[in-house]
């Protein structure tokens, strides 16, 4: 980060660009101007009535640790914070409520104020969406009139908070599972609220994830969905006899079986005979042989059976077989098993040589391969466990610990002055990571030979807060990181907001960029942030300056 | 736990009761039939073309384990489900979406059988919220056709699990805080999304805090806020030359002060003369001076500074105290400080005494007792850690452990069905914490002759896992937990929705009657739920008939 030059910090006259397309509102209606601390309210009237309300304000949004004991962030929510700004506005309702909450004593002068409230005088900059960050560099700066910027507080670190939290969680996920994993989002009922299952579909996908379970993530978000059946339906059967309608047609639809379930009821004793001589299983569950033989005729060639209601060796595994066969024979193909209990390792490999079994003696192609899904309280550490143990899984459905970001279930974004009216600021604090780094400042991300993320003329880097901390840097290429997503009154062109499908492009590819050693799980190396000479130097003159001095007796 | 006798469990003909007043829809527009997972939707159409999606189903909503290591749970969310299933219908946009999602072989019927789903034919059973409940037992009990009622399942348990954890981590700190302390949510920008902010408000406002800083939860559901300024508006301050419009009336109007700054100044000087021979402070900062008169010019009735953007004691404090006793000359009350980092039991401590001498030395009556928040990643830990080092803070401001329940961000409700055409169901595991309790069953809270919770008939009350664990109980009093709270097409009333306020009274009643040792933050006794000698019979019967036996070589 350097010092910028002051070109374009000055309030200009005229309102935003408006020839750009109409911007919706947030995917939440219920992020409104109203969702924010009073705070935020209390302080715009005191601006307000200090005359201070249109003092032009830079504020940086920032992380000052990267989550889960890594040492990398993917910033996520910028989306939302742009559709919020381009829709801000309080409605009459509002103000009557915010008139409400503040002092009788308040003027009325401030509510017809804080009315004409609205984004067309406030500039915003950012990172873009999806890109890898680190602590304190500002992945968003906020300029404009200090009131109305300290209302977008709040909001803004809502939705970065979570959403950069969890697409986080994501690609650490992710980086674990590896490349050839199929991970699959199966949050919904375990996080924070609604829209915390929503978020975490979008952002989980993001991140890396392949498709979701959640409908209305799905609907809104076009993000893939997946989905078979549960225990309750397993457990909902009583037995064959309740099937009336057991014919079912074949693939090509030259033939049909009229006695599907007989079909099966033949399948699983031959599997009984070649199980019996390796003491495998004897009667299976007949209410669950009953479920999968429902589910493989309501959708033949999208079967995928839970395998573990009742004892997935003998019974659930042998029940999906003898489906599976009953399917080939009509000229489908299975997809494969769901486990969602006990010891994953050992289930899938004992279910894949089941399935290798199975291929061998009864001459099924690509049996052996059918694919398993594991899906039981799943976070890093399991599926590193897993990979250790060995493993035959192919897809993991993933829940609790990634939505809700189990780990470490907040990332602390700040929203801090650096500036006003033209003013360098800085909050000082007894813990020096709390300090901030004042001056409306440019970031870049500097490029080393590899093509690795590290700036080719010699530049002196240095800690911000430790002197002894510095390097000389000849980076390869230099990229100017901050882009104006908002233009508010300035004469800037604003960045086109790209589909979730290119932000999650622009994810992997930065994320395939990172030297592995940032991103191993444990121990990871840190990533180095550092600010010019000048600002280094302009930091401490800063600091000095404001820092109260004691008198030692 | 006992099982319930088959009176209510048959299908009757007829829609609801609708002679009751209209519900309103969820608080959050997304919570829409699409706000669930895939599967729900598969099975249905599996139910659907099995002719099995009709019959009555009776599922039990309930979670394994207390969150935190503790021994109890609020329950919570509640009134979102009834107004979700109140409202329940899919959109002919959203059966399109479905339709794209499933196979294209489902039949054009099942897209005209999902339109007409209501919850007309649904019955739905529950504690009452804000209820101290504990594991096993079922929070609700949802009657009804099966395919149906799945659907109910994600959206139920989303909304369900967070309110509920968060309810019971906002009790935590309560409990630890004490009665007499003034509990603040201050969590919004750090929650997981925009309604895990307004979620988090209700929820906590509902286990015992007494007000919040999100204004959109405020607005919605009535509850206090509080707010005041933050370090940006002090940092956003040069110095009292800034200050323009320096007079303030005095509070009973008769008097104005012209030069407010100046008074302010006085009082600063007199402040470091009585400090200098305390030796505590030199200079305090000046552009921090400005924001304080600043903020009491504008709430001079609702003075509370937070004094730590440079120098708690140096200058925070001081400066308070300066713009303090000048509102003091004026006739107002200030409300007090606020801190946000360093030691909160040593600063505390400190500016007590500081606000002690202050009413000594200047003989203003009260000001000892000038009131002192403190906000800075609290946690019941923490709490528990100032209660143990003494401190003089009367307030908490609780943010992100608070609402993103970091000790334990999800609780692990589950939806099991128990019963299907008056047959019961049970779901097996390896783990047997993980099998659940078959058959529609009644719960009773038993109350022993302190008033305890604990059931004057002799009951024998049995572990539903742990043959050894039994005990006969007489209780004083017995308490029916269940109640209707949508008969669908039962005849039953159905219970009120009451209101925020009314929940909170319950739920702060139920906490006060609950044994303290059960409450306690470390080890605390677990509570005991026990199933009837009959119930406990018929589901070791059903486990041994549906568990497949194995063969040994």
């Amino acid at each position: 980060m350097e010092a910028k030059p002051k070109i374009n910090g000055g309030v200009k006259d005229g309102k935003q660009n408006r020839s750009t397309p109409a911007i919706n509102g947030p995917t939440n209606p219920m992020v409104t101007p109203l969702l924010t601390d009073l705070y935020q309210f209390t302080m715009a009237y005191a601006y307000w009535k200090a005359g201070k309300h249109n003092d032009r304000a830079v504020f940086d949004l920032y992380f000052r640790r990267n989550p889960f004991g890594g040492e990398y962030t993917v910033f996520a929510g910028l989306e939302e914070c742009v559709r919020f700004i381009a829709n801000f506005k309080l409605s009459k309702e509002e103000i009557a409520f915010v008139r409400e909450c503040l002092s009788p004593t308040c003027e009325d002068g401030f509510f017809d104020y804080l009315g004409g409230i609205d984004c067309s005088d406030v500039e915003v900059y950012a990172i873009a969406e999806g890109s890898v960050v680190f602590p304190k560099v500002p992945l968003m700066r906020i300029e404009g009139p200090v009131a109305a910027v300290q209302l977008l507080e709040t909001p803004f670190v809502n939705l970065i908070n979570y959403a950069s939290l969890v697409t986080t969680n994501a690609a650490r996920h992710r980086f674990v599972a590896g490349k050839s994993k199929l991970l699959l989002e199966f949050g919904l009922r375990r996080a924070q609220g609604p829209d915390g299952g929503i978020g975490a579909s979008r952002y989980c996908y993001m991140g890396g994830f392949d498709a979701t379970s959640n409908c209305a993530a799905g609907k809104l978000f076009g993000i893939p969905l997946r989905g078979t059946h549960s225990h309750a339906f397993v457990s909902s059967f009583t037995g064959p006899d309740e099937i009336t309608k057991k014919s079912l047609k074949s693939q090509d639809g030259s033939r049909v079986c009229k006695d599907f379930v007989s079909l099966t009821q033949t399948w699983l004793s031959k599997l009984k005979r070649l199980s019996l001589s390796e003491g495998v299983f004897g009667e299976t569950n007949q209410s669950e042989l009953a479920a999968f033989v429902s589910y493989a005729l309501a959708f033949p060639d999208k079967f995928l059976a839970l395998v573990d209601t009742y004892d997935v060796m003998r019974s659930g595994v042998p029940n999906f077989c003898a489906v599976a066969l009953a399917l080939n024979d009509m000229g489908y193909k299975a997809k494969g098993i769901r486990l969602d209990s006990g010891d994953l390792a050992y289930l899938s490999c004992e279910a894949r040589k089941f399935f290798h079994n199975v291929e061998k003696e009864f001459q099924v192609l690509g049996f052996g391969k059918t694919s398993i899904t594991a899906s039981n309280d799943l976070n890093e550490e399991t599926l590193d466990a897993l990979n250790k143990q060995g493993h035959e899984v192919d897809s993991f459905g993933i829940g609790t610990y990634l939505v809700t970001c189990f780990a470490q279930p907040a990332l602390g974004c700040v929203f801090k002055l650096v500036e006003i009216n033209d003013q360098p600021r800085i909050k000082l604090s007894e813990d020096v990571s709390k300090v901030s780094i004042p001056c409306k400042k440019r970031s870049f991300r500097l490029y080393g030979k590899e093509g690795y993320a590290l700036v080719g003329q010699r530049i002196l880097c240095r800690h911000p807060f430790n002197e002894s901390k510095r390097a000389y840097v000849v980076p390869q290429r230099v990229e100017d990181l901050m882009k104006c997503y908002w233009p508010g009154s300035a004469e800037k062109k604003r960045e086109e907001l790209p589909t979730l499908e290119q932000i999650r492009d622009h994810c992997m590819k930065q994320l395939e960029h990172m030297r592995t050693d940032h991103m191993r799980r444990l121990n990871p190396t840190p990533y180095k942030v550092s600010v010019s000479a000048k600002l280094y130097e302009f930091i401490h003159f800063l600091w000095l300056n404001e820092a109260p001095v004691g008198e030692l007796q």
